[in-house]
């Protein structure tokens, strides 16, 4: 992130503050989580724990990576982010961590950390193999906290990538649901439904060009897409099963209240709403569902 | 607050920690809030986050404005309340900011602000229009993140409202639900159900004179209320539908478990509830409904 | 805990930031626990706060109980955890304060306290009866944020126990679900579900010994057992209704994904799962049903 104002009182940013953010599947009910947090400022007491999200539906990985590529970039870079979504505790699937020029993260092996891998080609990655780093005698069921935990502390107490483990190739990837794009269309998915009911779709990297202008971007390796994509936003219509959204738009007030609207996300990516409503609900349309933008 | 104990340890306020409260309607799930908390630390990186709530329902000003009235007083004077309940995002509301002798409010101009800015005389307000104290290039749904958290951070860092934005006369009210009052009965009606299932009323500004005589403080526009009315608390009857309420109480255990009650709340506001259990659900009174006060 | 790394920079560790753990049923949404994170920082500003769950059940001090005792051992001894679970709040239970070698608490006198004080013999309580270390004129229905956060700002904050209490001899302990053990079964009951649909029995402190041998240890005053338990874990079997599940086992990915298993749960106690399921939901097992194991 580029801040806009440098001024005197930014001058102590200079000694950072270590941060931890936390984002699982553990919910705040159960006192998982609150486990964590005692592990790790037992380690680095002077750390800040920042929630991301507790409430990643149940082993939901992909909802996991995706909710943490849409936050991690608004972070300072010497922050760790530490990710426990983790069916596979326990069993075969590795312990990992990876360094960006954009942040460190920890979480276990299982690809909930892909877009942050495709999104910084400066990565690198490393096995978990160093116990002196984990809680003595982990459990085999809460990795979170004997695991994952005291690592995450450790890097933002002063470790580094090399003290907590071994150099790691090719970290697990989830495979995406594709794109599809000719002249004509852009066709893709519904990948998340907000807690407004807000309706959020794969086609991703969209940028205003100016106000008629939209252009999909070729960042992630979820297209063949070697060109960006000009699309003219008050032209272009898009479907959703029978329903049918006239233009692109900026932001939800562009339509009277209770107005079926798409529109370009806060993350960039196409998103169907309706005006201080529920668009899952009063439409219908859900997870998985095809949306195709008609250029 | 005034704080009963000044030993040697609290010396240390001297030089006081910036604090950030955060009162929302995101939820915890998405990351939005996730991604303000990234923002607020890439600032101004000593800033304490505390969160109030995130689970306003969404788009209801009104619960944010009750809810932020009923906190605002228990933090010191120099911290920054972030409130984002926006419905009108990237339309023609304005960011705003207010300055109190009790702590400073960040929000959009939408009435959230109204119970604080009525309580609090020697406001200030300004509209918030000084792009280079925002993120580069605002998105136009998620002015949270790109517009007030970046304010909020560099108020707490040390910027001033003038820094931050322009001088506004008259922010945006909500209008209130009318306390009717005669001599022989004060009416209102509810407001709020909390977690417990206590049903909240918008009969505020209860203060106990002893163990038998209340008073019904004249602080709010809510009416045209001049002198405070006094209330016998053990001859007071109160009544909401065909629910009749013997006196006005201090607290639940005066009944048995299981019985209902009338008291007044930890805000000093009229209460209907049941002694653990609770009354929204078991006596179906729910927010809008009229309560009455017979003197 | 015991940190398997000492390095460098741990160096910091040497003078503590005071922690205060909260742990309620207030939920997230009323802003009740906002209040008391107000409360807290005017008093002692640079106090950590974490949460350890809002979201007990409510009035339901058991579940605060177990879920306090699975995770106070995690943090570091100058901990102070503050625990408001308090059906009779304003009625005649006392307010207290305890502390142990492993952390101080602060919560009302009504068994929530009961592990903890079982499981720290060198522990000793205080009633907490000097209302100069209490927020002026408390409230009678909300404690948690005039009574209690203050007192456990304080104690965060340099004061001692009996600076802010008189000795008590005999905190209210919780009456125990009696485990049965006979050399052919340990019976014991489901106490609680966690968020993945997890079933959690009050068998509890079960260690591995080897990859065959657990031992069920005598810590807590739940049985009336004075050796150790031996079970092999191979050969045990556990019921509960018509369910059956062969052996004990480490954790989930030992079954295939979607078969049931009864492992050791990450505090030791026997736990009836479904490799990446909800076995709650599946297999209809509910807090109190009887669980069985044949030896």
């Amino acid at each position: 992130m580029h801040l806009s104002i440098s001024s005197r009182y930014n001058a102590r940013m200079a000694k950072p503050h270590p941060i931890i953010t936390l984002l699982t599947d553990f919910g705040e009910r159960d006192g998982y989580v609150g486990a964590m947090r005692g592990v790790m400022l037992s380690i680095t007491p002077e750390a800040r724990l920042v929630d991301i999200s507790h409430e990643v539906a149940p082993q939901d990985i992909r909802q996991a990576a995706l909710i943490l590529s849409s936050v991690y970039t608004y972070f300072p870079s010497h922050t760790v982010h530490l990710v426990v979504v983790d069916p596979g505790v326990g069993g075969k699937r590795h312990p990992i961590a990876v360094e960006t020029p954009r942040g460190r993260f920890v979480a276990p092996d299982n690809g909930v950390l892909t877009y942050v891998w495709l999104a910084e080609p400066e990565s690198r990655a490393v096995t978990l193999d160093k116990p002196e780093y984990w809680l003595p005698s982990p459990s085999y069921t809460f990795h979170g906290r004997d695991i994952f935990s005291p690592v995450a502390a450790h890097l933002a107490g002063g470790a580094t990538l090399d003290d907590v483990g071994s150099p790691l190739e090719d970290p697990v990837m989830l495979s995406f649901p594709p794109l599809s794009i000719t002249p004509e269309v852009i066709r893709g998915e519904v990948i998340q439904i907000d807690r407004f009911g807000n309706v959020l779709t794969n086609i991703m990297h969209l940028k205003w060009l100016d106000e008629e202008w939209l252009e999909l971007q070729p960042i992630m390796a979820s297209t063949d897409l070697e060109q960006p994509v000009r699309i003219n936003a008050r032209r272009a219509r898009v479907t959703s099963g029978w329903h049918n959204f006239q233009g692109i738009h900026q932001t939800y007030s562009q339509v009277e209240v209770g107005q079926t609207i798409a529109l370009v996300g806060s993350n960039g990516e196409l998103e169907l709403a309706i005006n201080q409503g529920n668009a899952n609900k009063v439409l219908g349309i859900d997870v998985g569902d095809t949306v195709t933008i008609h250029l």
